[in-house]
């Protein structure tokens, strides 16, 4: 198993979260955008994690991992504590304040990507620093397709070397404002259009609740949300998201209009359970004939 | 022209508007909710207008209704002034701040529907004191299949009439801020359970440039919008997204699933040229193969 071919490796941040919400709180618990991407990711298709964790991470999340069929050689245990975050929202849930920012190893992260992982036919690299992506890009087959997510701070810090990484990449992800902010554009045709500008063949803007809208030169498609009923914390929706959806696409390898909408609405039905429960949680109790119903659901209501 | 049957009933407001947007204003120029739920209906179907004007109506406006093929044998013209109405957009021109509402002839607006009208297969009632609602109500053949508008006013002011008037009819449409306060609940798909309850067969819950959401007690049907790539001003949207779909829907005299998908497709984009320009401008140049032409654009984004 450990060295069979993978489809898609993720690279991004691990933490260990303490998130309240308006009705719940929940301390010390498996985060990051790796844990999500991967954990979602991992439904569909054999998945790599590339990143770093410290000495006191609890062996039970990283059996977690293990339980979700996440391969682990990226995975690196330095001396030191593990990345922590820790945060409350909003009444609506639409926002949140981050209380506590401990970087600790992962201040130092240098990613490496064992040589098995280096031919893998699908990237993401999730949201960490610009120069992180880049050096990810540089080790990895350029033939690989990538995705790419990043966040404001780069936008407003690191926005040439964020523009070099988002030239190089084939699938960008940004939400709304980001759309916004990186183009200074206010409708989102014509944010796209200046995204598709700078390089990718395709540009996701992910909208939440809202759905999801997907441009390239010659096509859009416009994809809304699944509906939910409750949510019990949002964190990591973004990236169970983008995690499903690559997983999806690297489960069929091929990419085209028809299989990115399919990647979108497993990624957004993916994200539905997410936030269903804190950290991965609904993602580990997540049976196929669950997640099938609700992707024929899904389609029933987008006709 | 005029002694044809009638597909579809719109009562609503008819005012002269003042319209300040970030970039743009336009002074005394025709609106209400009558006026562009008609304008939007009336490519699709043939509607009859029923609202009061004042002795100062401008004739053009008038003649703008006229050239839209709207019959105006509902439309009371009383000694006074027209109801006017001034507001200004803020920077995202997703809210605005309304300066002054003079009522005029409004204030004693009493709908009488002539005899033709009581026999249309559709009604819109558009956003009115609901007691001048159920008076149309009454006045209209039981079979016809009602939708009906209503605003935060109501909903805060007249519960227990606007609750009388939502069990009388067959679609509710609200917008997402209306629903949630209309139950109490903060999740869609829960919020809309509660208003079917209350009677309606359909609801549908608008969301603007996040798109639309159709409940029934056994099907929900999601539609994104069409994405606008300007907007001069977003007044009268709703109503046009409410007109184009009713119209679309009295076109088909078809009520079920399929058509009413149809149908907010055609509001939506509907809705998407009522935005280019102030008042009725751009319905009143939309060509026939504009529209078609826009309509199998959405149609492929949708997939």
């Amino acid at each position: 198993m450990a060295d069979s071919p993978l489809k898609l490796i993720v690279v991004g941040s691990i933490g260990i979260d303490t998130v309240a919400t308006p009705s719940n709180r929940a301390e010390n618990i498996l985060g990051g955008s790796a844990s999500y991407a991967c954990a979602a990711a991992s439904r569909f298709a054999s998945t790599g994690m590339v990143g770093v964790v410290g000495d006191d991470f609890p062996s039970q999340y990283e059996h977690a991992y293990q339980k979700f069929g996440i391969d682990l050689e990226g995975l690196q245990k330095k001396p030191g504590q593990t990345f922590r975050w820790s945060g409350v929202y909003h009444d609506n849930m639409d926002e949140r304040d981050t209380l506590s920012t401990e970087l600790n190893v992962f201040a130092d992260f240098s990613p490496d990507l064992p040589a098995r992982y280096r031919e893998a036919p699908f990237l993401f690299l999730a949201n960490i620093h610009p120069a992180l992506q880049v050096r990810v890009l540089d080790q990895m087959n350029p033939s690989s397709f990538v995705l790419l997510d990043t966040m404001d701070l780069w936008i407003n810090t690191e926005a040439p070397l964020l523009a070099q990484v988002i030239s190089r990449v084939n699938l960008l992800a940004v939400n709304e404002s980001e759309a916004k902010q990186l183009t200074g554009q206010r409708f989102l045709p014509v944010a796209a259009k200046q995204l598709l500008a700078m390089g990718p063949k395709y540009v996701l803007i992910k909208k939440g609740e809202h759905g999801s809208m997907l441009f390239s030169n010659d096509h859009t498609c416009l994809l809304p949300a699944y509906p939910l009923a409750d949510v019990i914390d949002p964190t990591g929706a973004g990236d169970a998201f983008a995690g499903g959806m690559i997983g999806s696409l690297a489960a069929t390898g091929q990419v085209d209009v028809a299989s990115l909408r399919e990647a979108m609405m497993a990624g957004s039905v993916v994200a539905s359970f997410a936030v269903e429960a804190f950290s991965l949680e609904r993602l580990q109790s997540l049976t196929q004939a669950e997640l099938d119903e609700r992707i024929g659901l899904y389609r029933a209501m987008i006709g």
